[in-house]
This record gives C-alpha cells, sequence and structure tokens, in this order.
C-alpha cells in the first residue's frame, strides 16, 4: 500500500514511565524500572517520558527518576524527556543532564486547581521562570503540554478558543524555545472531529516557523486510535502513547491510562508509516509492563491471538 | 463545531440483533428480543438487521426471526433487513415481507468454506439465484457482504484486487438491483489506511450510478472507531455497528464483536453527524443487551461513568 503519510515523519513518545508509573502507587523497585525501559529501546522506542521530578513526599513513585536518568545517559539516538512541576524541578532536571523537559498547564482552571494546586496565572509564571532557566542553560528544548484541551472533568467541553487564550499567552514566555506543544485530550472525551477542529484552528492562530505539534490522548470512550489519527492528519508529529495503556488519572473519574503504545503502532505501521517500532517486541515490553502489581493496563493488542499480530 | 460531513449523511446499521444474538448459544426468548429490538428504535435506530432466515437446525437462535419481523411490521422510518444464506432462506424472506435482504460471501475461500460450507463459486452462485428472485419479486434492493475483505483468519493479509475479483462477479450478478455493498473487516485486523484504500480502489473501479457502500468492522484490534471514521470520509455512508458490542466471529479467533453502536455514536454526533440516535437512550438499550445471559460485550461508552457521556 502507498504510504499516506510519509515514513519517519510521526514520532511515538511513550510515557508509561512518567504516566503509567506513577498511577501505581507502591513504589516499583528501580531495577524493573530499568527492565522495562529497556524493553521499549529494546523494541525501537526513541522517545519516552522517563520520569518526574517532582516532590518525593508528593510522588514517592517518582524518587528515582535521577537514578533512571543517570542509567540510561549517553544512549546515542534515544530521547529522554522529564517532567517538572515548577522551577525547582527544573533546576534539578538540569543538573541531572537532562535535554528534554515536560511542563504542564491545565487550560482549565478547575483541573489546574485539582492537578497542580496552582491557579493557570501561577503555571504560566513557573513556566516564565522555566523558560528563562532554559535560555540561561542554553538548552533550547521545551515540551509544553496543555492539559483538558478538549474536556475538563470538571467544567465539560473546552472550545479551541480557551486552548487559544492559554497557549497565546505560554508562547510569549517561551520566545526563543525550540518548543514543542501537546494538546493533551486527558479525559479521553475527546473526539475525533474535535480533535481535528482544535489542530487546524490552533494552528492558523500559531503559525510559527520550527513550531511543533504533539497529541497525548486516552482510549476512554473508544476514540483513542481515531484521535490520534487524525492529529497526525492536522498537523501532529509526535503523538504519546503508554504501553499496555499503563495508567489512569485521579482526577479524571473513569479515565484509563494512555491510548495503548502497542494500538498506535499497530494503526500506523498498518499505513506504511515506520515509527521504527517493532510491534512483536513491543508486545514483549507491553507483558512486562502489564505484570506490575497495582497497574491498570488498558489495551487491544495484548489480547488478541500473539500469531495474529503482526 | 462546523460540521464535517453532512448532517444524516452516514445511516447506523445495528445487527445485535442478528450478529449479536446468534452469538449467544442459549435461544434468547422472543418477547426479549422485542424488548432489545423495542429500545435500540427507542433510541432512534433506524436500521436493524433483525434476524436470520437460515435453517433452525444450523442456527436455533434464529428461528423466530419470523416473528421478530411480524412483530415490528409497518414501522414507517424503520428500515429492518434480514439475513439469508441461499434462494430458499430469500424466499422465505420475501415471503414473510422482509424488503432488504442481506446476503454475505467470504472474499476469501478459506474463510468462506468455514463460515458456510461452500466454495466461493457456489456462494456467488446462490447470489444469482437470489438476485432472479428479488428481480421476479420486484424487490430491488440487496446488501451484499462481502466478508474478510482486508484479512482472513487462514490466508492472512486480503488485498483489494482479490475482494475486485469476486465483487466484479458479484456485480454483474447483480446488474439492475439496488445493491448496497458492505467492505467486512470480519476479524478486526483492518487498520484504518487499509480501510481508506481498499474503499478509495474498489469505488474507483465500481463507479456506478446508485451503488451505495458500507462498512462492517469489529474492535478487537482497537481499530474500530478508527476504521469506521477512514471509510466514510472514503465513501462508506452506511456503517454496522453492535449495541454493546455484543457479538464475536466463531472462525475468527479472538474476535470480539462489532464495534459497539454506542462508540461509533458517540464519535459521530461529536462531529455535527447527527445520527439521529440519542446517546443516554441507545446506552439504555445497550445494558438491556449487555444483560443477555451468555453474551460477551465490549464497549467503551458503557464504562464511562453515565453522566460524563453527552
Amino acid at each position: 500500500m502507498t504510504p499516506i503519510l510519509p515514513p519517519g515523519m510521526v514520532d511515538i513518545v511513550d510515557v508509561a514511565p512518567r504516566d503509567g508509573f506513577q498511577s501505581i502507587a507502591e513504589p516499583i523497585p528501580t531495577e524493573e524500572k530499568q527492565r522495562c525501559i529497556q524493553a521499549l529501546i529494546d523494541a525501537g522506542v526513541t522517545r519516552l517520558e522517563i520520569g518526574s521530578f517532582v516532590s518525593p513526599r508528593i510522588l514517592p513513585q517518582m524518587a528515582d527518576t535521577g537514578d533512571l536518568v543517570a542509567a540510561f545517559a549517553n544512549r546515542p539516538g534515544i530521547r529522554f524527556a522529564a517532567l517538572v512541576p515548577n522551577q525547582k524541578g527544573a533546576t534539578i532536571a538540569l543538573d541531572h543532564g537532562v535535554r528534554e523537559l515536560v511542563f504542564v498547564v491545565s487550560v482549565s482552571e478547575a483541573h489546574n486547581q485539582n492537578n497542580v494546586r496552582r491557579s493557570v496565572d501561577d503555571s504560566l509564571d513557573e513556566l516564565a521562570a522555566i523558560a528563562k532557566r532554559l535560555r540561561e542553560a542554553g538548552n533550547s528544548y521545551l515540551r509544553l503540554d496543555l492539559g483538558t484541551c478538549f474536556d475538563c472533568p470538571f467544567d465539560g467541553t473546552i472550545g479551541w478558543q480557551q486552548v487559544d487564550r492559554v497557549m497565546t499567552r505560554a508562547m510569549d514566555l517561551c520566545a526563543g524555545l525550540d518548543l514543542e506543544v501537546g494538546l493533551c485530550d486527558t479525559t479521553g472525551r475527546a473526539t475525533p472531529y474535535q480533535v481535528a477542529d482544535h489542530f487546524t484552528r490552533l494552528r492558523e492562530r500559531h503559525d510559527y516557523e520550527g513550531l511543533k505539534w504533539a497529541f497525548h490522548g486516552h482510549d476512554t470512550y473508544g476514540m483513542g486510535v481515531a484521535n490520534a489519527l487524525f492529529a497526525i492528519h492536522h498537523g501532529a508529529s509526535a503523538i504519546d502513547g503508554s504501553c499496555a495503556g499503563l495508567g489512569g488519572c485521579p482526577f479524571a473519574p473513569g479515565a484509563t491510562g494512555n491510548t495503548a503504545t502497542e494500538d498506535l503502532v499497530y494503526a500506523l505501521n498498518g499505513g506504511g508509516v515506520h515509527t521504527g517500532i517493532d510491534l512483536p517486541r513491543l508486545l514483549t515490553a507491553a507483558d512486562r509492563i502489564a505484570a506490575l502489581p497495582g497497574g491498570k493496563i488498558a489495551s487491544h493488542l495484548r489480547n488478541v491471538p500473539r500469531e495474529r499480530v503482526s
């Protein structure tokens, strides 16, 4: 079949080591995390969200992020990102040699308050400080995740205009950085047409050279793969997935984890979009991740007889 | 949001009363089937596959199809279809006053043999006889379902050329009929790009005025909604779904039921495509269908807290 998208156009970012692992209360041994991450790398995953430099008091599961960064330092061709909740976290991440920081602000005031106990304004102040720190460090990449871009568990449907307002302010603060903006469907409630509409409108409004777009979705409503494909067709060059669909969101009632990476890879490989990921090996990684005690998983491909996957 | 598809362009065909019910071994009381069908109608479903005029020896679950047809006769605005495995079934269906017959032939020889114990040639002979009967009866509509259009559980991937060969012969036999061709992803293994490719190629090859296209899919690999939307964007004007995702396929290992109607309706309603179906009422029907003993169900929407569905 003729490829509909040019090969290599889409990055798959596996967020299981951050978004997935943090959904498990009992700390996973660092060695087991390393084995899971290594299994993802062995499958051909080249971008990972490896952890979060958040206070270990708040999220003990993420306390070993620095150790993981050290363990996987200097892997050629592999990009590791780490979430930072504030400028303190950013400083620690940079001190650990992390090249790719991720910062999240929810478009919805109510969700931002519930998620990070701060107003959107305060989150944007932190963003300004992080951007400044990055410029000082000569490290220009930032992944800015805009949470609840389509739906908020408290406020309901979110229009693109509301995303635009927060994004416009954020873009100002991030001037000069090498920015990748992730539109996040935090609850999984977005529909493919809503995803297409948001990407279309926002890309028209923020048509800056070099600006990259990503999509972060959940399969809670069964829209996971469709939403990701519609995002790609409307400008996203990176898609987040969580291997085995590990995850959930404490402030998004009923949300399952991010769309399973294996479901996304199956859809893309089948369109001649070579993600560089080997599906059978990815399923080996998924089996390991699914075996972690206390994890909530959601994957279609893992339920198919293995000989029927290729 | 601006509708991406014109309102009313897509028919949702609920096949739960046929494809779903027949997956349950123990006969469901006819009155309970009627209540399920009525619940679907109450939700706004206007097209249903109500049953199958197959030998009750082979499929006892379908033995009451005639009674169901009689019970729902003359509902204005509601289209009822019934599957017929051969010309004898077609004669009985027409005698019962059924206006819409469905005939299935698998594109793959191996699957056709396993599914209906006949060669593709023999199935096409039956099709010729059914077409003749329809012309004699002055009843021109036929839904022709081409099974295993994308993947066969025995032969693997199916190219569009193989579909084209069977379809070309079928089109000849059906000349003069008001035909709706359903490309069926019997195993759920199709990818959205494969669906787009098949629809594009086959519509180029069979560009006849009045010919209608449908898509019948499963969510086994998590592609259900994406495949349906790609089919719509490439020419399908009808999509099959099974309420609650009830079903499975005895000759398609690991296959879950057809993509849940409620997942499809959620995706379409969210794009401004008014299917005419009320989602909360459809979920009421899904609850009733999911409660049938012995059924295998697969629905995303039913797992979402009800107040988070609209």
